[in-house]
């Protein structure tokens, strides 16, 4: 006999961990069959009593359910989806969730080079608690009644106005209010691709729209990032190969590389776009970081195939939730009923004192501050991190972000957990990347390595981490 | 020859219509072959060239493509999600966005008894400045900071508090606080429900359940409604013969009937749910409004099937956008999760504004007197709609919503639509209807029924709709 008569312990968990994952990817839907003890067994090289214990824990936890004599059956309805059990294997407990997780959830104290925002004494706080104030006083306030379904006139003119100051012509008519600018790249994804569809995403690209993109079930497809953009050999490679529906990307400094998407390589999505039936979504969320504005997918004279999105979390305020995206006429009207349906309105409140805030002159001089301000931390921490044997795999001429290659052997994410250790958040490579290529990458955040204990504390972990 | 030989130009639209239909509805999605010009013309009752002439058309409008020799295909992948076309066969300019759309985009010198909210000035807005002033002085306030992942503590503790009072016992960490009640449930169907999955609704129900379950693509079951909850025989038949995921409703008075839940059929809702594998989502948007607390489908003891949805758009602000749910907690990891990945985080600052006019004393206070001034204006409506030949069908012990019948031969839709080009806004009873069976019927706030001008335009407006 090959395989042990006795149900195997870690075996039988690797089977139990295998039925999870086919059920959280809804790859088996509650209702449908398990395979066969026997066929389990001899797929997976174990004995079938492995499988019967497997198969009776999940029972006893209610994930499956033994019909008599007809086998065993994925438990419905309750089959929650698990987003970090979706998609290609990952160290479970670095999954594209966790550098939010630990961002939004570690105190105070923390220092977080790893997280995706500048300081909160970098934000305007006093144009903040000003807006507040004028707003409390002003009799036409928005204080009770629901927003209109696009969101505060006020302030999408204030939007218009903002982009035109960056040379982008937007008509306030094609701008869609939204809660966030995530819940902007939500929608658009909810309106544009099916479970299963292709999408083209950098690698390395924002942790989130890979979670996101996994929410949405999509069959997201990295394609290598250059300093200048995407790889255009393996762009046009993936388009033929993959047929992907969307293109989903950060526009300004890009993240998390920092990288400078090219006029030349943007005029050639955009021509591929046409032949490929493809989407493009840009993200612009950093676009105020950039002192010299770079390309764009988007451009004033035809916004077929490209949806913008933006927002002010990082350069105003992240509690005051607000996001934008602006797209064709034909498309927005859908997704401000798709909007309307899946969360009814807009905070108007919220997008009267942003509204205030945008209109008020400190803004343009906050945000050239910003720039400066950034610009002095990019120099310092490229050269604390050299000291450290960090090599920036880039020099970004603008944003927060610095992609950084570890010290030969060393694992981001073993470094970011044993970071978390000592209250040193971290932000490793491969959350950022759909192929799992960037182990020995890390981003850092620029603005947050001010702090006089954070040198000694990476020096310590760097030198004290496994190899 | 029976059809004619040239195309025919009503019957052209009518084919370019259903193949429209079937690609927003994704019966067929992209790259989909359309039936053949012969199955097509003869499944229509119309001629060849009048199917050519349709496909021709869409082909220039991008909708289909034609393939040499292979005939033709729905183009993709610009196929968006059109919610008003999903579903039952509706009047098209009724649908269950209209009342959204109409109520949120209408100026505010329209007259509004179909919309589903108080006047502004029925609002604390007083206690809305003063929140913002404290907030704006408050050197802790969360000014510019993501939100922790479940939300701000201090309104989670708000909020159990104040359920608390209510007599509802809820642990703060089973809160999660969301942009609003409706992406409550739009979250909880996220992680619940699959395309195709049955969904049991009211019949009437909140029109935005009948839309957000359309853009989930559920089958939407709806469960005739009487005054003291669902009519029982039928959920059972609908449980038993639909196999549903869900049941949405929502607790305290009923919208839009004003129904109230017995404890018997809560009971038995509970009980049927652990039979048939059924998950409950109650929305207690209303539950402020009841001055005696009606029955729960959710209960202290066990959370295990029903999850809770509340938020403080109706008592408190609309525009100061906030809402919560209760769930299990291994739901609340996931569902935070989710959340995470498709908003990223909540308005820390609205949080905090509501999180202090809750601890505010006034708040009870400010609730207390709503309910009378209900109470007053529900009497005055119901004689005002009965002088009108209107009858309600049932009386209401607490809300805002009065369901009435129609004087005979009158169409709700047709009411509606005269109404609008009078600057009167009107809720048909087919827009909260999944059979289509309130045609009949409308729903009037009585809070909206204040205006002078009123009585007169509605008995006009009757006198004078075609029958």
């Amino acid at each position: 006999m090959d395989t042990p008569p006795h149900p195997h312990p870690g075996r039988t968990a690797g089977i139990m961990r295998f039925v999870r994952q086919r059920i959280a990817a809804r790859e088996w839907p509650p209702g449908a069959r398990l395979p066969s003890l026997r066929g389990m067994a001899l797929q997976h090289g174990v004995s079938k009593s492995t499988v019967v214990e497997a198969y009776d824990r999940l029972a006893a936890e209610g994930v499956i359910r033994a019909r008599a004599g007809a086998g065993f059956y994925v438990a419905g309805p309750l089959a929650p989806l698990a987003l970090a059990e979706i998609g290609p294997r990952l160290d479970r407990q670095i999954d594209p969730l966790w550098v939010s997780r630990q961002s939004l959830d570690l105190g105070a104290q923390a220092l977080k080079p790893g997280c995706g925002w500048l300081p909160d004494d970098w934000m305007p706080r006093d144009a903040i608690r000003r807006a507040l104030r004028q707003v409390a006083r002003d009799p036409d306030a928005p204080l009770t009644d629901y927003a209109p379904a696009l969101g505060l006139p006020a302030l999408r003119s204030q939007i218009a106005r903002h982009l035109a100051a960056r040379g982008l012509t937007v008509d306030p008519r094609r701008i869609l209010l939204t809660d966030s600018g995530t819940q902007a790249v939500d929608l658009l994804c909810r309106f544009l691709i099916e479970p299963g569809d292709a999408v083209l995403v950098d690698d390395p690209c924002y942790f989130n729209f890979l979670a996101l993109l996994r929410a949405h079930r999509a069959r997201i497809v990295g394609v290598p990032h250059t300093p200048d953009g995407p790889d255009m050999d393996r762009f046009e490679a993936a388009l033929r190969e993959q047929r992907p529906r969307l293109y989903l990307s950060n526009a300004g400094p890009h993240n998390p590389t920092g990288a400078r998407l090219s006029a030349d390589k943007a005029r050639r999505i955009r021509a591929l776009a046409h032949v490929h039936d493809l989407i493009l979504i840009e993200d612009d969320i950093f676009g105020d970081f950039e002192s010299r504005p770079s390309a764009r997918l988007s451009t004033d004279d035809d916004r077929s195939r490209v949806a913008q999105v933006g927002g002010f979390s990082k350069t105003l305020s992240a509690s005051l939730r607000c996001g934008y995206l602006i797209a064709r006429e034909d498309w927005l009207d859908a997704l401000a009923d798709l909007r309307t349906a899946t969360t009814f309105s807009g905070a108007g409140l919220t997008q009267a004192v942003i509204a205030r805030l945008l209109s008020d002159g400190a803004w343009q001089e906050h945000t050239r501050r910003l720039r400066q301000r950034l610009a002095r931390a990019m120099t310092r921490a490229i050269r604390q991190l050299n000291a450290l044997g960090l090599r920036p795999w880039h020099e970004p001429e603008d944003g927060m972000f610095l992609w950084c290659r570890l010290p030969e052997g060393i694992d981001g994410a073993r470094l970011a957990q044993a970071g978390l250790q000592q209250g040193l958040m971290l932000a490793p490579g491969n959350v950022f990347s759909q192929t799992q290529a960037a182990g020995a990458m890390m981003r850092f955040n620029v603005s947050q390595m001010d702090d006089p204990r954070l040198p000694d504390r990476l020096a310590t972990l760097i030198r004290t981490c496994p190899r």
